[in-house]
């Protein structure tokens, strides 16, 4: 086997225990012009959607809601769940939630709803 | 809270109990034109690269290596991996990987080299 420098996993454990604040993607990876988010998040969102893509949310840690117009999907740890691009959704979470976001570079968490719980875009850990 | 029909949670668990087969990627979700895939692996496959897009290797069970001409890269349970662009690797697995792929629409297994080991693309389950 040879050695296994520089190449080295991502760690999403070791990446959620560098941070405690809720609501505030971290970028983790990059796969061409696609980020990799991690975020802890619990209480209500707003109602927000994002015109042109697609999002993706994979749950590492409890028990999320993301509730659109007409209903609503509960996304439990292990499981996934793709928003389809221009769909109303507010995520919901009773407790923390540690969730894996997977969309473009450049979208912000708020999409095209902006205000106060914009979180600051590209930020690495 | 609304009526949770008709939207519901894609289950990773659930997805590996459909199939025993090795090394014959499922798509399980797609996010524009990208796809998800659960894959399971075990043993060398063959050297080969994508030379137009990343992949993204997320390891739900087990214990997966990435070699790659220079060095190689262990990534375990709740770990992902990037494989930039024209990288060759090489994955092998000693005991069997249960993996989670994510990359473009039409991207083979075995990408550039073709060959035998070629699983069928865009087999959803």
């Amino acid at each position: 086997m040879p050695d296994t420098k520089p190449y080295s996993a991502i760690n999403f454990a070791q990446k959620y225990a560098l941070f405690t604040e809720q609501w505030a993607p971290k970028v983790i990876a990059q796969m061409n012009d696609y980020q990799f988010k991690v975020v802890k998040i619990e209480g209500d969102f707003i109602w927000h959607c994002h015109a042109d893509t697609d999002e993706t949310f994979i749950v590492l840690e409890g028990q999320l809601r993301i509730d659109f117009r007409d209903g609503a999907v509960l996304i439990g740890k292990g499981e996934m769940f793709v928003v389809p691009k221009g769909t109303e959704h507010k995520p919901y979470a009773r407790q923390e939630v540690k969730l894996l976001l997977i969309e473009p570079c450049g979208v912000l968490n708020t999409g095209d709803e902006g205000g106060e719980r914009t979180a600051v875009n590209d930020v690495w850990i």
